[in-house]
């Protein structure tokens, strides 16, 4: 990929160049000001904007010799730590001990069963000393035993109340400002922007569709098995006790495919599980893209890389680094991380 | 749903007496005149037709106090029978037995093996009369052991020369005038259609975007599963010999739930692997349309219903006669069958 990059040096120099002329016409320093039709104003004027501008524009201005018809404007985005705080707990998992304490009095042989024992004592540690065994579990019997619509309900009811144990703000303004901002920019540019998330498909319906417009049919995810029944004479679906798909690592591109049936042009992650994802949309022929968002920021959010235990980023960053994907810097490329500022 | 009987009575009433009025405007008669605008040319102007337009009117018009938003006007369409032909075969079984005999020459063990071996003498009858488990035999090795982009263009291929048996027409040209014209319909008044097929989903993506203009990633269907893999750094999908989702009967519904995530509020179908799908759609709350096609038209199409082994239309008749469904009387109800005629 030497020459992209190659290239995406020279269009930096071209735009720069272009920007240098500027200050005879502005009062203010050129490169401080964004254009005035800036689409992403919350990133900093850093080659990870040149570069996120350069490839959408290769793709879409008219006369461009890497033009892509709109249809094969696919973009996929993994959501916990790429376009919101998964720290210190993937959301979904905030859900599932929310519901576990809710249902505990439906379940008095929690008392004495781990993981729920130690998690209806308050102890989290203790609760996932099991591993991913213990959140499998934990995830299952909070995510089953109800029909899709009883669930979707909850769900909705717990994103309008539940709040981060670290800002106290909704789970819902934990996103990052600069990320919503990346999600609307290829779609004005006819794009179709798909969630690609290792959590549950039903969850995140709720949550893409309410923070970042992402209708539920452009959400992959995974999921549980389900059970067509007639209740009384009217239809529904109950959610089993049972893995149906795993969307994360190899899992991605698979549910890339399953869903959506083409390749993406373009592809956005934070950590191990997106590396796949990034192969598959980098694999499809053209020009395409791959960012990956680094967390350097331990002041306005939270700064983490290989040896996290939540959202581990060790190969994808080597890969990343080795193929010249794009690379966000949060500390130095995003002017503001939350929409209400910062941790 | 007696009341949404009454509704559409009324409603036809109405519609009646306008067009009552016609006669003095126009020289004609005012029944065999089709609106100026009319979205639906190739249906005769029966109830079935009435019933269509005034459920796509309740749910798009302004001011109508059945009104659905723009986002869930979901319809759900399944293909074969439905939007084509699938007599004297199912189209993608005829795909099959097309890569049977092209990959003969690699598998010299089908010369004694059933249902090959019978398939490669060209008798249909006899390879066929291992029953499901057969036709399951002949649709995994044709559809597995190769790359999805691989499959994508032997199927891309085989549509632009493969002709039916009868009419020596492509298959691409052995679909529904009028359902061509019913997927458009309500696709101009912001609904999005959906296939929902209990065929292969990458078969059908293929055929889907190329007669129907439908985008693969609006396109539910039956699928092995897949193995992510890097072929000489490159990504791959490769396509496995194990059943992942069958997208028939009581499938069809969880099918929908997990591509689209949202209850249709229109579904079409012609068999009884579309009942399901059906009472889904019909049970989401709020106007609700159902839709079957049946085949009763020997001399222009086929006619077959409850006892056809392909497309066997039985219980689901039963439910949408006493429930009120709509059922298109293929004879009588539509103009034209074929954009090029019929059979």
């Amino acid at each position: 990929m030497a020459w992209r990059n190659a290239f995406f040096q020279m269009r930096r120099c071209a735009i720069l160049s272009a920007f240098a002329a500027l200050p005879m016409l502005l009062s203010v320093p050129a490169l401080a000001q964004a254009p005035a039709t800036d689409a992403l104003p919350s990133w900093n004027d850093t080659a990870t904007k040149t570069a996120i501008v350069t490839f959408v524009e290769r793709v879409t201005q008219q006369g461009s010799p890497d033009l892509v018809p709109p249809p094969e404007r696919i973009a996929t985005f993994d959501n916990d730590g790429t376009l919101g705080a998964e720290q210190p707990i993937y959301f979904q998992l905030a859900f599932a001990l929310d519901r576990v304490k809710a249902l505990a009095a439906l379940h008095p042989e929690w008392k004495d069963k781990e993981p729920f024992a130690s998690l209806l004592k308050g102890d989290l540690k203790g609760a996932l000393a099991g591993g991913e065994a213990a959140i499998f579990e934990i995830i299952t019997v909070t995510h089953s035993g109800m029909t899709t619509d009883e669930f979707e309900t909850i769900v909705r009811y717990w994103i309008t109340t539940a709040k981060h144990p670290v800002t106290g703000r909704l789970y819902a303004e934990m996103v990052y400002q600069p990320m919503l901002e990346l999600l609307a920019y290829p779609r004005g540019n006819g794009f179709k922007t798909f969630i690609v998330s290792g959590g549950g498909i039903d969850f995140m319906r709720v949550f893409a569709e309410r923070v970042y417009g992402v209708p539920p049919e452009q959400v992959v995810g995974s999921s549980g098995k389900l059970n067509f029944e007639l209740r009384d004479g009217k239809p529904i679906l109950m959610k089993l006790p049972e893995l149906n798909f795993n969307d994360d690592k190899t899992g991605k591109p698979v549910g890339i495919q399953m869903h959506i049936g083409r390749h993406p042009i373009a592809a956005f992650g934070n950590s191990d599980g997106d590396l796949q994802m990034l192969e598959w949309a980098k694999g499809g022929g053209g020009v395409r893209f791959a960012l990956l968002v680094h967390h350097t920021d331990a002041e306005r959010e939270w700064a983490y890389d290989r040896s996290s235990s939540i959202g581990k980023l060790d190969k994808a960053l080597d890969t990343a680094l080795a193929m010249g994907w794009t690379v966000v810097d949060m500390k130095n490329d995003w002017k503001t991380i939350f929409p209400f500022g910062s941790k």
